[in-house]
C-alpha cells in the first residue's frame, strides 16, 4: 500500500505482492512460514460455510492461539506490530488473540516500567513465557479513565498494593486476550496511599498461575460472551477480590509509591500519552485499510457484474458503468486514498514529535494530541460508513460472508468507540481549537497548521468552472475558521449570559462538534494535495492521482454545502460549478477505477472474497462457497426426520 | 405500536404489553402457546453465548423449525403475516426459515393461480402438507426481472414445460428456506412457447419427495453458505436440469399456454404488481419498527449510563444529557415516528388502491408503485443507517450482542437490497416524476401529493423563528419540486446536444436519484405533520408528538441544507433560525425521551437487550451475560493444554 508503488501490481507476479511500506513480500513471507498453514487456516474461516461461526470454539481457537503465537514472534522479529502484514496474512480482518500482548502490555512495560521492572518482565514476555493483557476499561467506565473504580491500596506493613473491584461497575469488561488466554496484565487502577486517592496508575497483576494456567486466589474472570465480531478474541472480564501484589509491581518510571507509602508525583503527566497516540495512528491506518479493501471489492465487482439496460434490448452494462453506481463509489475511493497519506502524515508527525518529546520538549504534544484524536475519529467514522455502503453497492451478494465485506466492516467499525469514542475526541480537538483560537485573539502566533485560525479572510470564494485546488482549500479553510468562530461565540455568549463555563460548554457542543469535525476534513484535504504534490511518481500516475484528489475535495464540498454556503461564501452558482466537475471526474475516473483499487496491492487471500477476486471469476466463487457449506453434505439434513415429517402429516387444526 | 396508546405503556403490567394494531396481547399469545416454549426459545439464542452463533446447526435450526411451524399457523389464524407479533415473539430480529412460504408462496399462489391451481394447492400449503419457496434472483440477475435466464419450454408433445439453468449465473440464488426445508417452490422462468420467449413467468415446482425429502431428478440444490445475518434461514440455491413439469403448473390466472402450446397475453401485465407493492409495505414497516427498537435501547441505556463530567468533580451525568449525545438520538427517535407514520399511510393507501385495482380500476396505480418503491428505499436507507448510529451511541457494549443492536442492523439492513435495491428503487420513483413533471408541462393537473411539481412557487422562505409546520413544509416542496424541476431540464439539455434517451438518462441520474430522495422526504414531513393533527390524543401527548414532528422537520432541513440553499430559498439566517430551533426541541424532549420510547410498547423479551431493559439494570444484565457463556464453564481452556502450555515452554529462538 506504498504510493511508489501505485500501479507497479500490474507488472508484479500476483502471488509476490508487497505489502506496505516494509518492502517485505508475502510471498517470501508465506514460503519461509509454512504456506500450508496460513492458507488452511483461512480455508477454515471462509470457505467452509458453516465452520465461519463456530468462532471461539475449540478447533478455530486452538488454530488461532497457535498461530498467532508464532506469527507475533516473527512480527516482533520484523518490528511490526498491529495491522503488520504478518497479522494481516494470518488472520485477515479478525482479531489476534494475544495482539493486546504484542500491542499494548508491552510497549506499557517498555515506557512505564523501570529498568528492574523491565528487566524482570520484558525477556519474559517476549520470549511469550508469560502473555498479557491490558485492563483498562470497565463495565461501568470507559474513554473517562478518572472515573474507573477499581482501587489499589498501599498497605506499608507488608509492602503490598491491595486491588479490588469494589462494585458491579467497577469489573473490567472487554480487554482483549484477557477470557481464557492472558495470564498476566496491567491494571489500571485508582491508586489510594495514606488515606488519599491518587488517580489512575498502572499496576502488573498475575493471573493465572504459569504452572497450570488456573487463577489465582481473589481473581474471578471469563469471557464476555459472543459479539458482533471479534469472534477470534477472547475479550474478557475481571473482578479482584483483596489481591495482595509486591509494590514493586507498580509501573514506576515515573510516578513512586515509597516503602513507607509515602507517593511521588511524576514530573509531567504528559509524558504517558505516547502510546495512546501510537495506538490512534494505528487505528487511522486502520481504517484507510479496511475502506481501501472494500472499495476494491466493490470497485472490481462492480466491473464484472451486469445488470439492467441502458439501450433498450442491448447488452446488460457493467454497474461501473452507471452514474448513481460512481456516485457512491467513487467518492469512497478518493476517500481511501485521502486517508492513506493522512495515516502516512500521522506516522511521520507521531514520530517526529516522539524523538522532540524523548528529549524532554513537549511544546508540540498538544497538537499531536488532538491531531491523533481527531483523525482517530474521523477516520474511522467515515471508514466504517464508507465500508457499508461498498457491501450495499455489491447488491445482495455483499450481504454472504462470501463478498468477505461483512468482516472488514465488524473490523473496523468498533474503532469508532475503543481507545477513546469519536465525540468525546472530538470534542478533545474542538477544545484544543478553542485554545488557539483564545490564543490568536490574544495576539499570539498559532503554530503549524492551526494557523489558519483567526487569519482574516476572502469573504467570497473566487472559484470558478475549473475549482482549483487552491479553491477548495480556501473554502476548506474558511468553513473550519467560521465554525470555530460560531463555536467560540457561542461559548462566550452563553457565559456572558450567566452560564458556568461547563454548561456553556454542553450547550456549544454540537456546535463544537462540527467545528472539530470541519477542521479534521480541512487536515485530510490539505494533507492530500501536499502528498500528491510532493510524491516522486511518473506524470501519468500524477495526473490520475490529482483527479482522485480533487474529486475528495469536490465530493466533501457538496455533502456538507450547507456549511460552505452559509455565510455566502460559496454560492449557488458555486454549487453548479462543483456538481459539474463531480460529474465530469466520474467520466474521467471510470477507465482508471480498477487500476486504482488494484494499486493497494490487496492479494485475493487477504480479501477472502468471492466478489472481489483479482480473476473476476465471481459466479463460480460463490457457488463454490455454497456447495462447501456444511448443510450440503447430506441431501436430507436431520431437522426433517425429528420436526418436519411430524409436522407436516399432523392433521390441521385449522 | 399504536399511537393511540402513546404513553398507556406505563399503566400496563409489563408481560401484558400489547403489540401492534392487533390489539392481541403478547401475554395472552404466550400463555395459550406454551410460554415456556418461547421463553426457552430465546434464551438459547441470547442468554447462552456461544450458542448464538451456532445457528443452523441441528440444535438451533430443530427448534425454529418446530416452532416456525406453529407460529405460522396461529399466525394465519389471525391473518397475521411478515412481522407479526407472533413472528415477532418468536424470533425477534431472526428470520423464520419458512417466512417465505406464508410471505410469498401462498399469496403467489392466491393471486396468479386459476381456481382449479388454488384447489389443488392451496389447501395443501395452508395445512403445511407442502411448504413453499419463491425462487426468483439468481446468481446473476436480481432487481432486473427481464435479466433472469432460467428457462421453461414448452413440449406439446407431453404437454409439459421443461426447466433449465443454461448457465452458472443463471443458478438460482438466495430464496429462503430453499436450501434444506422447502419441498416445493414457484420458479419465474423465462417461457418459450412455439420457438419465442414471452418473458418472465411464474411455475410451481416440485423439489422434494413428499415420502422422504429427497430431491427429484434433475435437481441440485443446497443452502449458499454464511451470512452476515439471516442466520435462522436456510437461504438456498437451486439448478434445474431439463425438469419436467405438467403444463398445469404454469400459473395460468393471467397469461396462458395452451395445450398446442400457443400462448396467451394477460389483459394487463400491471395487475401482478400487488404482491411486490404488499411486500415493500412490510419492508417499510420493518423499517419503522428496527429504528425504533434501536431508539428504545440506545435511549433508554443513556439514562442509565452515567459519564465524565459536566461539574468538575461533580456527579457524572446521565450520557443522555449531554447535547452531542441528544444530536445523535432525538432526530433518530423522530424518524422513528415519522417512519411509522409513513407506514401506516402506505398500509391505508395500498389497501384502498387494491379495491379499486380489483375493480378495474387501474389509473392510481402508477402513484401507489411510485410511493412503494420509494418509501421501501428511503426507510432502508435511513432506518440502517439509524440503527448503527444508536448502536455507536452505546458506546463500547453496543457491539456486544448483549446490546441486542447487532441483530437489529443485520436484520434491517439486507432491506436495502431485497425486494428492489435501493438506487433502482429511487430511479423509478424518478421515472414516475419525470413522468408527472412532463404532464404538468403538458397543461394536465395532476393528482393527490404530487400536484405540487410545476406549480408556481414564492421565491424565497418566510420562515421566523418560530420555524412553523406551514414553512417547514413550503421548504420541502420547494427543494423536492427544484430537483425535479433540473433534473428535468438536465435530461432536456443533454437530449438536446444530441445523447440518446437511455445516455441522458443515465448522465442525470445522480439528479434523478436527489429529486426522488427529496420528494420521498417531503413525504414523509408532510405525512408525519398530517397524521398528528388527525390523531386523537389527549392535548399532553398531542403537544410531545408535535415538537418530535418538528424536530423531523427541522433536522432534516440542516441534514441537507444546501439542497434548500442553492436557490437562496432559504437563507443563512434562516438556518441559524433553524439550527437554534433544533437545540430548544432538544432540551424540550429531553424529559419525555424516554416515555417516547417506552411508548413503542417493545417488550424486553422482544428487545432481547441488556442495555435496553425497562428495568435499566443494565450492568447486572452484563455480568450476567458473560457468566453464561460456554467458555466459562471451565476455569482452563483446553487450548491451553494443546497449544498455549506447550508454545510457552518451547526455546524462543529470539
Amino acid at each position: 500500500f506504498s504510493l511508489v508503488q501505485t500501479y507497479s501490481i500490474l507488472e508484479c507476479f500476483p502471488d509476490d505482492i508487497r505489502l506496505g511500506p516494509s518492502k517485505f513480500t508475502l510471498k517470501r513471507y508465506l514460503y519461509q512460514n509454512n504456506r500450508e498453514h496460513v492458507f488452511h487456516g483461512r480455508r477454515i474461516n471462509v470457505f467452509q460455510g458453516e465452520k465461519l461461526v463456530t468462532y471461539n470454539t475449540q478447533t478455530v481457537f486452538q488454530k488461532y492461539i497457535s498461530f498467532s503465537l508464532k506469527v507475533s514472534k516473527e512480527a516482533k522479529a520484523m518490528q511490526h506490530f498491529g495491522d503488520s502484514p504478518f497479522a494481516m496474512s494470518a488472520f485477515p480482518n479478525e482479531t489476534d488473540p494475544i495482539g493486546i500482548n504484542t500491542g499494548m502490555f508491552i510497549p506499557t512495560l517498555e515506557q512505564q516500567g523501570t529498568e528492574e521492572q523491565k528487566a524482570k518482565w520484558l525477556s519474559l514476555a517476549y520470549q511469550e513465557k508469560i502473555i498479557g493483557t491490558y485492563a483498562q476499561t470497565e463495565l461501568g467506565h470507559g474513554t473517562f479513565l478518572r472515573g474507573l473504580e477499581t482501587t489499589a491500596t498501599y498497605d506499608p506493613k507488608t509492602k503490598e498494593f491491595i486491588l479490588n473491584t469494589p462494585s458491579l461497575s467497577a469489573t473490567k469488561f472487554w480487554p482483549g486476550g484477557l477470557g481464557r488466554t492472558a495470564n498476566h496484565c496491567v491494571v489500571v487502577a485508582q491508586l489510594y496511599t495514606q488515606g488519599k486517592c491518587h488517580g489512575i496508575h498502572i499496576f502488573m497483576l498475575q493471573l493465572r498461575s504459569l504452572e497450570d494456567h488456573s487463577l489465582l486466589p481473589g481473581i474471578e474472570n471469563g469471557v464476555i460472551g459472543n459479539k458482533f465480531g471479534f469472534g477470534t478474541n477472547d475479550n474478557g472480564y475481571l473482578k479482584l477480590n483483596s489481591v495482595r501484589i509486591p509494590r514493586e509491581n507498580m509501573m514506576m518510571r515515573y510516578s513512586k509509591v515509597l516503602e513507607d507509602g509515602t507517593y511521588i508525583k511524576p514530573e509531567n503527566t504528559k509524558v504517558t500519552y505516547g502510546v495512546m497516540v501510537l495506538v490512534r495512528s494505528f487505528i487511522v491506518r486502520g481504517a484507510a485499510l479496511h475502506l481501501a479493501e472494500a472499495c476494491t471489492i466493490a470497485i472490481r465487482y462492480s466491473a464484472v457484474r451486469r445488470q439492467s439496460e441502458l439501450t433498450p434490448g442491448g447488452i446488460e452494462p457493467q454497474i461501473l458503468d452507471y452514474q448513481t453506481q460512481q456516485y457512491r463509489l467513487f467518492p469512497l475511493l478518493s476517500t481511501a486514498y485521502a486517508f492513506h497519506f493522512a495515516s502516512t502524515n500521522m506516522t511521520e508527525t507521531y514520530e517526529r514529535i516522539s524523538k522532540q518529546i524523548e528529549a524532554g520538549r513537549l511544546d508540540q504534544l498538544p497538537q499531536l494530541h488532538a491531531l491523533a484524536a481527531g483523525l482517530k475519529a474521523f477516520t474511522t467514522y467515515a471508514g466504517s460508513a464508507g465500508i457499508e455502503v461498498c457491501r450495499i453497492c455489491c447488491g445482495g451478494h455483499g450481504y454472504s460472508h462470501a463478498s468477505g465485506l461483512p468482516k472488514i466492516y465488524v473490523c473496523e467499525v468498533p474503532g469508532c468507540t475503543y481507545e477513546g469514542e469519536n465525540t468525546v475526541m472530538m470534542l478533545q480537538v474542538a477544545r484544543y481549537l478553542m485554545k488557539c483560537h483564545r490564543s490568536k485573539q490574544q495576539g499570539k502566533t498559532l503554530p503549524g497548521f492551526v494557523s489558519y485560525i483567526g487569519e482574516p479572510m476572502e469573504k467570497n470564494s473566487r472559484m470558478d468552472d475549473k475549482v482549483s485546488f487552491t479553491c477548495i482549500v480556501k473554502a476548506y479553510k474558511h468553513r473550519a475558521a467560521r465554525l470555530i468562530e460560531e463555536a467560540a461565540k457561542q461559548m462566550q455568549s452563553f457565559i456572558q449570559s450567566g452560564s458556568p463555563a461547563h454548561e456553556a460548554w454542553n450547550k456549544s457542543s454540537v456546535q463544537l462538534f462540527l467545528a472539530a469535525n470541519a477542521h479534521c476534513h480541512l487536515f485530510c484535504v490539505q494533507n492530500f494535495i501536499d502528498s500528491i504534490r510532493n510524491c516522486k511518481v511518473d506524470s501519468n500516475t500524477s495526473k490520475v492521482l490529482n483527479e482522485v484528489c480533487q474529486l475528495y475535495g469536490v465530493h466533501g464540498i457538496l455533502e456538507n454545502l450547507g456549511e460552505f454556503m452559509q455565510d455566502n461564501f460559496l454560492t449557488g452558482q458555486h454549487a453548479e460549478y462543483l456538481q459539474k466537475k463531480m460529474l465530469t471526474l466520474f467520466d474521467v475516473m471510470r477507465p482508471n477505477a480498477v487500476a486504482l483499487v488494484d494499486a493497494f496491492d490487496f492479494p485475493d487471500h487477504i480479501l477472502q472474497s468471492c466478489l472481489g477476486r483479482y480473476d473476476g471469476q465471481v459466479y463460480q466463487a460463490l457457488y463454490d462457497y455454497a456447495k462447501m457449506a456444511p448443510m450440503n453434505q447430506t441431501e436430507v439434513h436431520s431437522t426433517y426426520y425429528t420436526h418436519l415429517k411430524p409436522l407436516m402429516s399432523a392433521d390441521s387444526k385449522l
